[in-house]
């Protein structure tokens, strides 16, 4: 298997690198290849905008779409995009290391999604869901959070977890990716604001460690999210009123 | 009132930059005072990273929450999120204009929370939620999709538009804020992408701002979001058992 970890974090030392090297290691160890996309140390830029189209398709007005799709049937995308559809392509498995900021992703990996899911080219209005680009391909989201996990329950006060990673995981599915349930590491706190003592963040850290090392040899055949697809809406978009799932009137 | 109105698109000429200047003048009109945080024009930066901290509260490693404590106790904040904080001091309602890229807020957009809302300054884990540092601040997502209306409905494929901003409304929620009902206008497309025509794509316009006028005069009295809040939380940050809408075993 090929796994693509796309590692969002500015410290290389921190919760989210720990989690990212231990998967390295596990899933070289498994004998597959893996590839970091590690967004931080190369100073991936997340803002989309007029600078990454030198040769533009329609110079007066900048329309984001207009000119990523230009720029994909030039074969002009900006050099880093080009990189990420390439380590896309060459994966398997696609596993997102990152800590929840506000509620979602941090703005590097946001960005991301921006920049490198360009129009015309990973998606389409006709390449998209159960018919899109990277279908048969397997997408995570590793996840750590400042909370404990009780303020991310059902009813907790932080939001429930599957709501708040909903919209990342539309994102994943609009590209045709399978996506498995998360890997959500609750309560951590460092540099002296935790909850944790350093002991007890140490702990914590091996913990979450061991837990991810014993699930990542399972992703590869572990049951994905199940999403509604084309065959399931009418044309508009919507679920067709015998769906066993649509209570519409 | 003071209206602090956060653009956040490429592209000035864009249905985003139209409802933002329909927004300034309306307002002003009424008598408001109305301050724009252009976030690309600005060249806001959204990653937040050690770059930001020359003066490290901890040199060895760096833990986002903590050097944005340590700079705000230090008067030490960069310009751009000093500034940004005083923006939002200055103003009675914040509008939030942007494009939904990818199920969410732009990276550009997305950053602005990372970097802004700093630790031990705009919020802690004592003002948080009712308790937060802009409680009696009111805010609202002006937001334009893709896709149109049927995509983002209850059963649509594009996700339910009230969970996909879920997030975004607990972020401004958690900062004391109280949220009003967004401005959602669908099936935008520029640059030849479109369901539009050019005429069609006018019209469109035309509509979306005259609505939008019509309803930024009520934005200071209308009704909010609501949200529960500390009395209605246990020790944990659950809703009590005896909530009215707790339905917890």
């Amino acid at each position: 298997m090929n796994v693509l970890i796309v590692f969002c974090h500015p410290e290389p030392r921190s919760f989210n690198g720990a989690l990212k090297e231990v998967a390295v290691e596990t899933l070289q160890r498994q004998g597959d290849s893996v590839e970091v996309s590690d967004l931080y140390a190369e100073g991936f830029d997340p803002v989309e905008g007029a600078a990454h189209y030198p040769e533009r398709g329609e110079p007066d007005t900048f329309f984001p779409l207009t000119e990523q799709r230009h720029a994909f049937k030039g074969g002009t995308l900006p050099a880093d995009v080009q990189r990420e559809i390439a380590r896309l392509e060459r994966a398997d498995l696609i596993i997102l290391q990152f800590p929840l900021w506000w509620h979602g992703l941090p703005a590097m990996l946001k960005g991301w999604f921006d920049r490198v899911m360009v129009y015309g080219g990973l998606y389409s209005g006709s390449m998209r869901y159960d018919r899109g680009r990277l279908a048969g391909k397997r997408a995570i989201c590793s996840v750590t959070t400042g909370s404990p996990a009780a303020a991310f329950s059902r009813h907790g006060r932080g939001g429930d977890m599957a709501t708040l990673l909903w919209p990342i995981h539309c994102s994943l599915y609009y590209l045709g990716l399978e996506v498995l349930a998360p890997q959500v590491v609750y309560g951590v706190q460092g540099g002296g604001l935790s909850y944790q003592a350093e002991g007890e963040f140490r702990e914590h850290l091996e913990s979450a460690k061991a837990s991810w090392a014993q699930r990542l040899p399972s992703l590869a055949d572990a049951a994905t999210i199940p999403f509604s697809g084309w065959q399931d809406w009418d044309e508009h978009g919507v679920l067709k009123a015998q769906h066993p799932l649509s209570w519409r009137p």
